[in-house]
């Protein structure tokens, strides 16, 4: 290359140290903390990474919502399947990676959401974004009304989709209905929601969701992500605690959260199963869930579908600690759910009173930042749980005083 | 509703039944055969669906090419790790779901393909899918040079990006310069291909693609998911065994192969992986790998980085059944890997031998069609590895001559 055309050549290194930098400069950069939790302790685990050898820590933002990890019944499942059947499937659903325990464990959420059949997929990511990118293609000209905080993995599959996308203001059914009567009648429409709002803690109006889906004639996919395992006489979600999962055309759904293993999946209708099974791409192409996942995920659902123990404790604990803060004049958001939001509204200020949680009080909870929330409302998001006890709960609760205090902080009106 | 307004309706029922209709029309509908391997016996396995309870099979298709599924080191690792630290991480890779396990395999992978760094999936797909949209976006005007024949979730991942796309014929290096030398020298550029290409078993010039690279100022991105484990004198890949790793900027890899387990991964320079890191949605909005797979791929890809014998085995026994199936007259595609298809191009022929080889011998192969491979190549592939023995190669290859008279189909020239 000639001196002059060397000048004018693309930089990668350059563009992709800025694009690092911004991160810097927003104060949103991210440091994975590195720990391992202590099987048959949790809340209890170990820290490495900043320290001298593994320090105990508790761990007070896991998405484990009911310690189904630490299960004896998911740790003997996996550990049979492991010696039973190996480490991986070996192969995509099509080609060799079928077992028996997917089919097994499709039956079972099939059942646990009264729908007919389910659909298993590597992740609640890839559920949403493969069935709602191939649903809008299966059904030409369709357009999808989303939730302005549905999760990014929803977003993902519909712009992938390449349909008409209508946002409406969060859990806002005039809204919502705004826009429903303004399209097209004779458009094919879908509502995109999801029950339990995880950021903000909150929980969509199904049923008048699904009223105004009838009124319209929309489908609905509901995303339950943060409710399945912990709503429900058998942990079938918000959709199954208010009565209305048969109004859902499609309800999603994680192994990965309460149920304490990995994987997501959908649930619904025999032929809305059969066309994603043989349409979508993020299911076809791609090695299917191990089958020691798929058996710990097996226990996990059948094991919370006959015992509300756990359920109830998860209740208990988040009355608990929403009271405690609120006493202590902590900006606890408002929260129907057992997740429990403090407001800090900085990304530099949430980093901060994080990391001297963990550095002088053993207290793991990740500061909540951009693109995960809109900028401006940085919080920490407390997810405890029937293993948090009531002097974790006052260890936390007296620790957060004490750094709202030194940083100066704003405390609850 | 009016009777007016009920006849305009979309009937959804009827739009997801014709779209199930057209497969069975194009014999192309998908029956996922139900089977659990036996750990410690692979091939072997025992199969479910069709048959009057489990059936022993011998699986011919597997993905698990080197039977690391079932080595005594994964699945010790596994065991450990289960009950060490539990069933899932329990959170995204940010928040609560980074395990000291991660750490320790990415810098395991870094060094496997001699980069600075290394970022873990929950998936191949993903890995593809999340790393290209999102090094495209940001590259603005970026334009990706794609081979033909490169994977659905590299597609995905490019379709994705919203950015230019210019496709090659497949390994052709004519093409690809004309491309690159018609397209502006000042807009960033990426080729993107693979090493092994899956169901055609040949092999990419990797080292004049990053030749043309140098020439054009472009990055490179190679999937090397059917060659990680298996070339290599550590099993980095074909870009170890023609020593140009070091001219690649991204090799992307999985674990759901040769190693055995389930995730996939990318190993680049620091920055790359931190771009990735930071910005991929498919990388930041999912629960990360469970601990128990992360462990199980640690000792995998510390086993194969020391040990050849997988290795060659694989090799002997892949030149073994190419030689018995040429022998016997049957259509074998030119194949310079370990994989060995046999070009049928009928999906309904394809699957009928499938079906036979099931029912009849206990062979499990599954018929490849579209959208796997074009339409009219659907085919047979098989797999070979260190634990298919001379005598099933031989109880295959008299199978298969037999089905093929029955059929009456087209053998060898």
């Amino acid at each position: 290359m000639s001196s002059d055309e060397t000048v004018r050549a693309v930089d990668y290194s350059r563009v992709f140290n800025q694009a690092i930098d911004r991160l810097h400069a927003e104060g949103r950069y991210r440091v994975f903390i590195d720990i391992l939790r202590n099987k048959g302790m949790f809340p209890n685990a170990r820290c490495f990474a900043g320290h001298n050898g593994p320090k105990p820590i508790t761990v007070w933002c896991s998405n484990d919502y009911l310690a189904m990890g630490q299960h004896p019944k998911v740790i003997a499942a996996m550990e049979e399947a492991l010696h039973d059947v190996g480490a991986g499937s070996g192969g995509t659903r099509n080609i060799g990676g079928n077992t028996h325990y997917h089919i097994d464990l499709e039956s079972e959420l099939a059942d646990l959401h009264g729908k007919e059949g389910a659909l298993l997929f590597t992740s609640g990511y890839v559920s949403n974004e493969a069935t709602l990118a191939t649903l809008a293609k299966v059904l030409p000209g369709c357009i999808i009304f989303s939730d302005e905080l549905n999760h990014a993995s929803m977003i993902a599959g519909i712009r992938n989709s390449g349909c008409e996308k209508r946002v409406f203001r969060h859990n806002d059914l005039e809204h919502l209905e705004e826009l429903l009567a303004e399209s097209d009648p004779q458009a094919p429409k879908l509502i995109a929601f999801e029950s339990v709002y995880s950021m903000d803690a909150d929980i969509a109006p199904i049923a008048e969701i699904c009223d105004l889906a009838d009124k319209y004639n929309a489908l609905t996919y509901l995303d339950e992500v943060h409710a399945v395992g912990m709503y429900g006489a058998r942990g079938g979600g918000i959709s199954e605690r208010d009565g209305v999962a048969d109004r859902l055309n499609i309800i999603e759904g994680t192994l990965g959260k309460a149920f304490g293993v990995m994987g997501g999946y959908i649930a619904a209708d025999r032929t809305i199963i059969d066309v994603i099974r043989s349409y979508a791409p993020g299911f076809i192409f791609t090695t299917s869930l191990s089958p020691v996942l798929v058996a710990g995920a097996l226990a996990s659902v059948r094991h919370l579908k006959a015992s509300s123990a756990e359920r109830e404790g998860q209740q208990v604990a988040a009355a608990k600690l929403k009271a405690m803060f609120r006493d202590a004049g902590l900006p606890v958001m408002d929260s129907t759910t057992h997740i429990v939001p403090l407001m800090v509204g900085d990304p530099v200020k949430a980093k901060r009173v994080s990391d001297i949680l963990l550095a002088e009080y053993g207290v793991y909870v990740q500061p909540i930042n951009f693109p995960t929330v809109p900028r401006g409302t940085e919080r920490l998001r407390f997810t405890p749980g029937p293993a948090h006890d009531e002097s974790m709960m006052r260890e936390l609760t007296d620790a957060l005083v004490e750094i709202w205090g030194r940083l100066e902080m704003r405390r609850a009106a």
